[in-house]
Parts: C-alpha cells; sequence; structure tokens
C-alpha cells in the first residue's frame, strides 16, 4: 500500500540500477558483486516491505540475499551476525523500525506508539553495546513520535532510515575522498607504480552501508584508475579479512594479497607496504584507536620500517569523554570457541574445525588499542588530521570545551 | 642379531622406564605424554633393529607412535614432515644412517659403503636446506668409513646416532639450566606470583629430541616448582602452537592458554606477560634472529611495553659468516595453500578447510628477521648472551677472527 509513496526511493538501492541511478550519486558507483553494484541494506525493488541484505556469515563461500520482512527477522539477523560493523547495523536497525511500523497496529495512535517502542527494545537488545544501533533506533522513535497520520508517520520513518543509511554512506565517500589524496601522494613520489596498502580485518563497505572506512580511499583510488594492491590481513579468530575483505575487494576487482596477521612485519621490512589504513571502532579524542585485535602490532612494525599508519572513522566512532584509551576503553573478552575451532569450507559446507587438543584452554581478546604516537593521522568524514586532542579538535572545533 | 650389543642402551631411550633411568639423566624427568615419558625418537624397546618417532601430523589429535624399519621410511617421515624441527630432523636422520647400515650388504665393504653413501644421498634430498640433517649425515659417512668389521661399524654408527641425539638434548638441557635463570629472576621480582611467559610457534621438545629451545627453561622452572604459565601464540599459517605447544605443555602438565596471533600486544600492554621466549631457525653472529613469520611483531611489542624478549638457541643455529639478518638471510615463501586452508578436527577426521573465497591469492613467507636492537639476549648451550657480535663472540671466543 505504501508502494506508489516510496517507489522513487527504491530505485535508489537496487541492486543493479542503471548508470543514471549511479550518476545521482555524483558519479560514484557503488561496490559490485559479480559485476552488480550493491549496499550491503536496500529496500527490495518491486517490494517495498522487504528490506535485503546479504547474509554475511555464508561469504565468501556462498552470495546470498535475505529478504528481512519483519522487525523479528532485522532483530534476529543482527544478533545472529548476518550482517555485522557498527554503521550497517545502525542503518539496518534504521529499516527495522520502518518495518514495525509497517505491520504495527494502525488504528489507534498510542497503541501504534506502543508497539514501536516495545520493536524498539527487542532491537536494542541484540548487541547490547553497539552506539549506532542505539543511535539509530532512538532517532527513529523520535521520527515516529513527531505527529501526523499514521500513513505519514510510517512514511516519515522510512525517509529517516534511507537517510541514516544515506549518511553513512556520505561520510564514507568523504573519508574516501580525503584519504585518496594520500594514496596519490604516494603513488607520485613512487613515480607512478602501484601502491602497496596493508589493511587489518574488515573495515570494508560491508562493515558499514557503502564504500566502507578503511577501503573508502582505496575504492576511491581504484576508481581513478590509480594502481593500488591491498595486502588483507586474514584477522584471525574470525577471519574478516580473510572472509570479507579479500572477497569485497576481488569482487569490485581491486588486486589483492591474503597474507597471514603473523606476515605484515616481514613486508613492511623489505619496502613491500607503502601504507597501512585500519578502521577504529572506537577513537579517544585525543587520538588513540580501539581496533580490532592485533592493530597495534601492525602500527609498532609500520612505525619500526618508517611506513604511515592511520586509521579511517566517521566522526560518530569518537568518544569525547576519553582521553587514555589503554586504560579506559574496555576490551571485550569473546568466547575462547572462536580461537579454538575456524569456520571454513569442507565438503561444500561451512563447518567448524577444531585446532587444538582437547582440554586446551584460550583467551579471546576482540581489539586492542593503539596508542595516538603509534598513529600518522586520522582520516575523517571532515579530512584528515593528526591523532591528537588538537588535531581532532581542529576538525571538530564545536566540541571544544571551556 | 644387534640385539645383546644394545639392549644396555635401548633402555634408556624406552618410554616409560623407571625412576633409576631417569637417575641417569641426572635427576631430570624426560617429557611426558599421558604421564609417561618421551624423546621425540628412539629405539623401539626389546627391538633394537626399529627406530620410533611420534608421528606429529596427527597431532594433538592423534597420539600415533610410528615404527621406521628402513632408510626409505626414515626419508619419508622426514619428507612428509611426520618429525619436523632442526635439530629432530638431525637425529632423525643420524637414526636413518644406522638402519641404512642395519640392512646393507654385509659381504663386502665396498658395496656396504656404497649401499650407505646412496642412503646418505636419498635423507640429505628430503630437505635440502636443513643444515642439522646435513651435518648429521655426513658425521654417520665419516663414522662408517673409520675401519673395523662390519659388525662393528654397524655399532659405531648406531652409537653415533645415539651420541648425536643425546648431545642435541644436552644442548636443550643446558638452554633451560641457563634461562630458567631469567624465570627465577622475575618470579623473585613478582614476589612469588606466576610468571607469564609468551611463546611463538614450536620450539619445543617436539623440534628437538628433548626439553626443547625456548621451552626448555619454561620445563626446568616447572621441574623445579616455579609456577609458570605459558601464552602459546596459535602461529598461523601452519598452527604449530594450538597444535604442538600447547598440546605438549599440557601433556607435561604445564599451564598454557592459547590465544591468536593478533592477542599478544594486548597482553603486553596490560602487564599480563613478563616474558617473551621464542626459538630461532637462523642466528647471525651479530645477534639477528630468524624465526617464524610474525615473531619480529612480538619482538617490536615487548620492547614497546619493556618486556624482555629472549632467543633460545643451540649454537648450531649461528651463522657465522652472516651480519645483516633482514638483507642476508633468504626467507623461504611457501605453497600459498597453507594460507587458504587449514587443517582441523572436522567429523572426527583430519582435514583441510577452506579459509578463503575462490580465486583469492595468498603470500606465504615463512620467517621473518628479528633485529638484535629488539633482542634482549640469546640463550645458548653455554650461557646467556647480548644480541650483539661482541656478546656472541665472548660465550664462543674460538669463532673470533684475526
Amino acid at each position: 500500500m505504501y508502494f506508489w509513496d516510496l517507489c522513487g526511493v527504491i530505485f535508489y538501492n537496487e541492486p543493479g540500477a542503471s548508470s543514471e541511478l549511479n550518476s545521482r550519486k555524483g558519479g560514484r558507483l557503488e561496490l559490485n558483486v559479480n559485476g552488480v553494484p550493491y549496499r550491503s541494506v536496500w529496500l527490495k525493488p518491486q517490494d517495498p516491505q522487504t528490506v535485503q541484505i546479504i547474509d554475511q556469515r555464508f561469504l565468501p563461500f556462498r552470495f546470498i540475499i535475505e529478504d528481512l520482512q519483519t522487525v523479528g527477522e532485522v532483530s534476529a539477523a543482527i544478533r545472529e551476525m548476518h550482517s555485522r560493523g557498527a554503521p550497517l547495523i545502525g542503518a539496518l536497525a534504521g529499516f527495522g523500525m520502518y518495518l514495525s511500523a509497517l505491520h504495527a497496529p494502525d488504528s489507534n495512535e498510542i497503541e501504534f506508539i506502543q508497539k514501536l517502542e516495545e520493536d524498539a527494545k527487542t532491537l536494542l537488545s541484540t548487541r547490547p553495546t553497539a552506539v549506532n544501533l542505539s543511535w539509530a533506533v532512538q532517532k527513529q522513535l523520535e521520527v515516529i513520535k513527531q505527529g501526523g497520520s499514521i500513513q505519514d508517520r510510517i512514511r516519515n520513518v522510512f525517509y529517516s532510515a534511507q537517510a541514516i543509511a544515506d549518511e553513512d554512506a556520505g561520510f564514507c565517500r568523504r573519508i574516501g575522498e580525503h584519504g585518496v589524496k594520500l594514496i596519490e601522494e604516494i603513488h607520485r613520489r613512487k613515480g607512478g607504480e602501484a601502491v602497496n596498502i596493508l589493511t587489518h580485518c574488515n573495515a570494508g563497505w560491508l562493515a558499514t552501508v557503502d564504500f566502507g572506512t578503511a577501503t573508502a580511499p582505496i575504492y576511491a583510488a581504484f576508481d581513478r584508475d590509480l594502481p593500488v594492491h591491498v595486502w588483507v590481513d586474514e584477522t584471525r579468530p574470525r577471519n574478516q579479512g580473510a572472509r570479507l575483505t579479500a572477497w569485497e575487494l576481488s569482487q569490485h576487482g581491486v588486486p589483492n594479497t591474503l597474507i597471514t596477521d603473523n606476515a605484515g612485519g616481514h613486508l613492511m621490512q623489505h619496502g613491500m607496504v607503502d601504507l597501512v589504513i585500519v578502521g577504529s571502532d572506537r577513537t579517544t579524542f585525543t587520538g588513540d584507536v580501539a581496533n580490532k585485535i592485533g592493530t597495534y602490532l601492525k602500527a609498532l612494525a609500520a612505525r619500526d620500517c618508517n611506513i604511515p599508519f592511520y586509521a579511517a572513522l566517521p566522526s560518530s566512532t569518537i568518544d569525547w569523554e576519553l582521553r587514555d584509551g589503554i586504560n579506559q576503553i574496555p576490551i571485550e573478552k569473546r568466547d575462547e570457541n572462536e580461537v579454538l575451532t575456524i569456520e571454513g569450507w569442507v565438503n561444500g559446507e561451512i563447518k567448524p574445525a577444531l585446532l587444538a587438543g582437547q582440554g586446551t584452554r584460550a583467551a579471546n581478546y576482540a581489539f586492542d588499542v593503539t596508542p595516538a604516537r603509534l598513529v600518522s593521522g586520522l582520516i575523517t568524514e571532515r579530512g584528515i588530521c593528526e591523532a591528537s586532542e588538537s588535531g581532532v579538535l581542529g576538525l571538530f572545533p564545536e566540541k571544544k570545551r571551556n
């Protein structure tokens, strides 16, 4: 019933849409899978009551698009990590609230809002520490409470979901536009040779709505025909590098080579890395970067080998309260089974393989903190700054306190 | 036919031999598996014509002892990595030459030696770059050529095989005796708390004849009732940490926790590591250490966090010709499939699991070089020295050149 209202919008997100569509994005392509451009969450073409995502649990072995028609299905998709990455689950939760509104009782405003508030709680409980998710759900609740007919509210919450997704894609696009200058500069200095970039984990478009954070400058360079090659850390224990980053780069056509997490230091010692770009899960306003476990080791090697090391992040990951990342950012300790086993493709199925002897105990810290002194700079949607309080506040002066 | 000659010796190696045996080793226990002391290569009890090894390809999932009765079987065991680790394959090759002598034509000295020389070539071809293997085979050829009856020569080559194994075990034992002082000192400084040691890869008794190199100080500490706990890097791509080091430590009763290769930096930042000990595949006389890929990253973190970082090595790994490890030590590049897949236990079998998408390319550098400036010291059979030319030559003055 809302199809007519929405169809002007859905083409924006339809996979494989025309070049006219792409021109609406300022000439920039979305990221390709099998030659077809995708975002990581979109409305189903010709069915604006269904949200679609890539079920990332099956990547890179199977490319499965999942239909989500209820907020319960969205909650399950977030909880069971069909979608992951802070910006993406924020955007997906925004669409989850839209699905909630579509199916809430529409005879009575009080009941309508009551149902939306219940569903908001369900969404919030899926990943209790995810800041973007909580921000998106709260924002959608505010939109819903702004008044108008129930049909108006449903349309508003849809547009707001779209805006949340677009804002994230826009931030990432701008991170790419700023970060690509680093690659251009190295490319010039190398006399036109390919620029070798090392990245850790997946801070790619699969973790965001589009473009990614660490990958945004890489895609921007590739789309400008700058020759780039990416060293992809496999990123144990969950192997997001091997499973997601190598896959998404290859699908878009970006040359890349998978390496173990152990290999980066050797490559840097031997001049095989020109630049390191990683994402950030949380950044102190003083420039300390919490990112997937092992990032700190790469930053140390980059410093030892005199190679620039950048973190790419939307300002939403900056924590304006924390000064000392190593001592103040709590590090999640996850299930030891993520270390003791690994998922792989065995005889045509994704299966867990046990890697250690019975009775072996493991420790599984999910993140580490790279101190600002090892970070050459932060690439944000507003530009590149020094990883320091003055650098960060220079780009975000409105955050200065008296 | 040689049983009577040899039986005084074979009991020395028999798994599970009495405490009287252990007292012959100066009161020190061999390393335990299921409560039974083992070396990594020994003569079969009551059958001195059979050499036994642990088939390490099945660890930690299955404990399989393999009988080797011919030099061909020994060659296959080395080539297919049933046994691995430079010191162990040297010792095993020594026993291989003994098996060759047992079965060589014994009617005629010329034919006897001809056969031994042929078999030596076969052994040498199994791992062409293995220095210890080549050294052991040459040594055995010299013993065989020293004259006497063929029966005398067979006995001599047996005793020499035993001596090669004993020498390696002795070196490792002494590395343990020197290295344990570092642990004692930290234990004292911590007021009796457990000492947390991080190690990378397997430089354990499974890679040597007994005790190991990096593990020797740990076993020495454990046997002296010093409380120790070991962080075991899983050591991708071949996971020798997860499969061998965690297993052998656990079998002997040493508390240990498996971690991903990414985790060590975080642990060091947070005071959870007191000491790093690794092995070395090749050491320059200036103190640069080539060891399993990823070692350099741990040395960087140790330096950044002010934690002592030691390499434990028999002097046979010191290369007296090389001054600059990073530029002079060639680094083996191995098959990309070791990165793209991993072996694990799936449905009661050891199987390879594919970790990346079809068409993904990987690079697989096997070792890296840790520059001497990051190495707190070298633990050798003669003592601990600074990782520098003067430090090394101080312990090995006979290597000084005019």
